[in-house]
C-alpha cells in the first residue's frame, strides 16, 4: 500500500515527529510505500489565493472555485499544490498527522486542505460524499493533545462539551474526509504526550503502530450518501457592485 | 464600543467585504469606533513557529507555549503578533468575519487564532472559560457558506450530520471564544450569498446590519465554569531522545 502523511508540526523532536518516524519505519518495514509531506520543513504555504494558480480565468474577481475548475481543465495549478495533489492521487491511505490546535487543525494543514482539495479535481459536479472523487482512499487522524485523556471524553468532558473529542473531530471527519468520499479509519489519539515520562513515550509509540497496522486491515467507515441539493454554480457573487 | 473585525477573505468585492464594509459605516454612524485586520491585504501570515517571537526561551527544542509564556513576560512577541494583540486588547467586541471552507475557518484566520491567542497574555495558568483572560470582551462570527441553508439545518442536514451548523461552530464558539472567556453573541449566516440576486443581497446586508446592532445590545452566552483539571506544565516532551 501506498501511505500518505501530511505531517503538521513544527518540531522535528516533537511527539508528532516521533509518531511519523516510527510508523514510517514500521510500514516500510512491513513493504508498504510511504510519501510524508513535512509541511514546516517544505515552508508550505497555508495561505489560498490566486497563488494557487499558473491560470485565471476572471482576472477581475478572485472566485476560488471558479479558478480551481479552471486550473483543472487546463492543467493550471501552482507547482506547490500541483505536487501534493500528485501525492494525494498516488496514496490508498492518508494520514493527519498534528498536534489539536484551538479545537482543530493547525492553520499550515488547514491550509493544505483548504488549497489542494480543489473543486473539480477533488470534489464538485456531483462528486462528493458517497460518490466521491477520493472514493478509493482510506484516511485517519493522528494526534496529539495537550490536555489529558478525561477533558475530551464523557462524562467530565470539556466545560459541558460531550463528547468533546466526537465534536473536535467532526469537522475533519465529516467536512473534508468524507465530503470528498474517502473512508474514515479510528482516529488515533496520544493524550498529552508532553506529561508521559519515557516509558509511557515509548510505550504509546508502540500502541500508535499496532493501532495502524490493524486500522490498514480495516475498510473504515464509509461516507453518507449525498442528499439532493442543487450542485454548486459559478453566479458572480459582487455584492458591492 | 470599540469593534474589532478579524476579516479573512482574498476578494475585496466579495460578499465577506461588502459584509465587512457595511457593518463599518453603520456603526461608525452610530458612534462606535471601528478597527479592521484585513488579513490577505495584510499579508498575514498564518504558520505559527519561532517567527512569533524575537525571544527565545529554549533554541534547541520548539515548544510554542513555553515560548509563548516566555515571549508574554519579555516583550517577545514578534510585531506582527503584537499588534494584533493590542487590537485585541483594546476591543469590546470580536467579530470573525470569513467564508466557511471546509467546515472551518479559512487557514489565514485559523493562523491568526493560533499565532495571537498566546499561552501566558490570552490563556493559560488558571485563566480560561468562566475565568478567562478576556472575559470583558464579546464576539461574533459572521460568516457566508457556499451551499444553502437547507444543507445547514435540522432536518435536512449535512449528509446526517444534525444540525450541522452547530458542530461547524464548535471549535470556535467553544474552543476559542468561550476558551478565552469571552461572551459569544448570536453569529450572523449569509446563506450562499453567491446565488442571490442584487436585491437579495442589498436585503442581506441590512438584515446583517441590523443584526449586528441588535447583538450590540445583548449581552452574549457567558462561557461555561472550567472544570478543574490540572493546569499545562512545561515537561519537556522530546519524545526522540
Amino acid at each position: 500500500m501506498n501511505v500518505f502523511i501530511v505531517h503538521a508540526h513544527h518540531e522535528p523532536q516533537s511527539f508528532n515527529g516521533a509518531m511519523t518516524a516510527r510508523v514510517t519505519k514500521e510500514l516500510e518495514a512491513a513493504g508498504h510505500s510511504v510519501v510524508v509531506s513535512d509541511l514546516h520543513a517544505m515552508g508550505f504555504d497555508p495561505v489560498s489565493d490566486r497563488r494557487n494558480f499558473t491560470t485565471v480565468a476572471e482576472g477581475d474577481y478572485l472566485k476560488q472555485q471558479r479558478e480551481e475548475q479552471h486550473a483543472h481543465e487546463n492543467s493550471g495549478f501552482a507547482p506547490d499544490i500541483a505536487g501534493e495533489m500528485d501525492k494525494l492521487d498516488g496514496c490508498d491511505v492518508l494520514i493527519f498527522q498534528y498536534p489539536l490546535w484551538w479545537f482543530g487543525m493547525p492553520a499550515i494543514l488547514k491550509g493544505w486542505v483548504d488549497r489542494v482539495l480543489a473543486m473539480g479535481r477533488m470534489y464538485g459536479g456531483g462528486k462528493w460524499f458517497d460518490s466521491g472523487a477520493l472514493s478509493s482512499k482510506r484516511c485517519m487522524v493522528a494526534m496529539t493533545t495537550g490536555g489529558p485523556e478525561p477533558r475530551y471524553v464523557a462524562p467530565e468532558g470539556y466545560e459541558g462539551l460531550n463528547p468533546p473529542m466526537s465534536a473536535i473531530l467532526t469537522p475533519v471527519h465529516h467536512g473534508v474526509f468524507w465530503f470528498t468520499g474517502m473512508r474514515v479509519l479510528e482516529p488515533y489519539i496520544a493524550w498529552s504526550p508532553a506529561h508521559l515520562d519515557a516509558d509511557q513515550r515509548s510505550n504509546t509509540l508502540d500502541d500508535y503502530a499496532a493501532h495502524l497496522m490493524a486500522q490498514l486491515e480495516q475498510e473504515g467507515a464509509a461516507p453518507p450518501v449525498a442528499a439532493e441539493f442543487p450542485p454548486p454554480t459559478f453566479v458572480r457573487a459582487k455584492a458591492n457592485a
